[in-house]
């Protein structure tokens, strides 16, 4: 099966900037990432050369697999999993060598705390483990994580529908605007009604899994042809002032703190 | 140096349960996470062996080795490389052929969305590759990370005090409530007054890594002696049948929303 028909792969909602006027001063700001790094040193590690070496993979094969995964290793450790159980045959190490069982604890949002939906954070250690961090001067790990992290948040997930579903298809589809967990299960279960232990939020989880998986791996085949460029519009800390998403008013109401300036640069 | 005297270990702040009376039947919940797991399948991958080997660590030698790689690689990593780091030594394989360096990107909540704090996701990835998964049958790594999460959201941080500081001390120290960065990063900054850039909040982030790395040997050595017991007293899934925090008021105010009951179960 493929993405949904008609679907941006980008998102099908234009991210919405709920900031309250004059709240912060956009474009003023400097980037809080610029100067942090100070030094790359090399390590003895064989597996901290970058990049490791990556050959392309089918969107939907690799969709296929999370799919499956989740039911055994849940939403984080399925995304890592599909990519890296095709890489373990195709290339081997240093795929056969990663511990990608250890990560089952990203469910949940983080052992069950909502935090990041372990789908994202499961896409954003596969595309650094293979491209490599910033530091070591590869930018496009670090480029493709904001761009799932975005892609993720203004989706209407899932997106992905898998060839053989446990659970009836087409399935309710919500747009979190957030990565998180908390927010993007939340939202689902308050369209759909379905508890947190139904099958039916399980298998949406599945779904999600895929769909990420899905996306990854369209952005990794764009980075080994050198064709990849950077979706992501978004970058709290340049655009604010403070690490963030961009949804501020639905925590925070029209009360949006602004973040303090001029003390200490 | 070392934790503040008279700090509580679990946190000096009782954690506060703030959901709106009614809003769920606490107790009433069976756990979402009983019946997710299917199966152990156990694979080729060397280092998917539980539990990797681990020798005792100094916490107060380990915090300060977080502090000081902090402003190399940053809290996620900071926190990853301060334990392993030291094993590498210690034991060599398998941490010798796990790659650090590219957990770069847990920086700013993972590239700087402001999602979970990159201090516990780091400590939680320590914690799991060397316990292991729960679906393997080892449920300390779980725990471990579910303590971390209380322990970072109630505790007055920074905790600890680098033996040379890169700024004066005594620091501001704030109560996060939440594992997210955003809220841990905000209200440092809200109550400081000191900008996301300034080399303060820097020197503030540095010290939350060193704070969790000291408090994640604590849990470590406990466990390698046979003596860890959870200090976690919360799991969201089971009380409020949805993933997530405990401070529910702190985004939804006095509307919380009460999550679908009885539909698909």
């Amino acid at each position: 099966m493929a993405l949904d028909e008609g679907m941006d792969r980008r998102g099908v909602s234009r991210r919405r900037m709920m900031l309250a006027t004059g709240a912060v001063a956009a474009g003023a700001a400097l980037s809080q990432m610029a100067g942090w790094l100070n030094s790359a040193e090399a390590k003895d590690g064989s597996t901290e050369k970058w990049p490791w070496p990556y050959e392309k993979l089918d969107p939907a094969k690799t969709a296929e697999i999370a799919y499956s995964e989740w039911y055994r290793v849940f939403c984080g450790c399925a995304v890592i999993n599909s990519v890296f159980s095709q890489l373990r045959e195709k290339v081997g190490e240093p795929y056969k060598s990663f511990p990608v069982d250890a990560f089952v604890f990203l469910e949940g949002g983080q052992v069950g705390w909502g935090t990041i939906c372990g789908s994202p954070a499961g896409a954003n250690i596969v595309a650094n483990l293979i491209i490599g961090p910033r530091i070591a001067g590869a930018h496009e790990g670090h480029q493709i994580a904001a761009d799932i992290m975005q892609w993720y948040s203004e989706a209407k997930m899932p997106v992905f529908t898998p060839a053989v579903a446990k659970q009836p298809t087409p399935i309710m589809t919500t747009i979190s605007d957030s990565p998180l967990c908390h927010l993007s299960v939340g939202k689902w279960m308050k369209a759909s009604g379905y508890e947190l232990k139904s099958p039916e939020r399980k298998d949406r989880c599945a779904r999600v899994a895929a769909s990420t998986a899905y996306r990854l791996v369209e952005l990794l085949n764009e980075w080994k042809d050198g064709k990849y460029e950077s979706t992501g519009d978004f970058t709290c800390a340049k655009e604010y002032g403070i690490t963030g998403q961009y949804n501020c008013n639905e925590c925070h109401g029209d009360l949006v703190p602004e973040p303090p300036k001029g003390k200490g640069v």
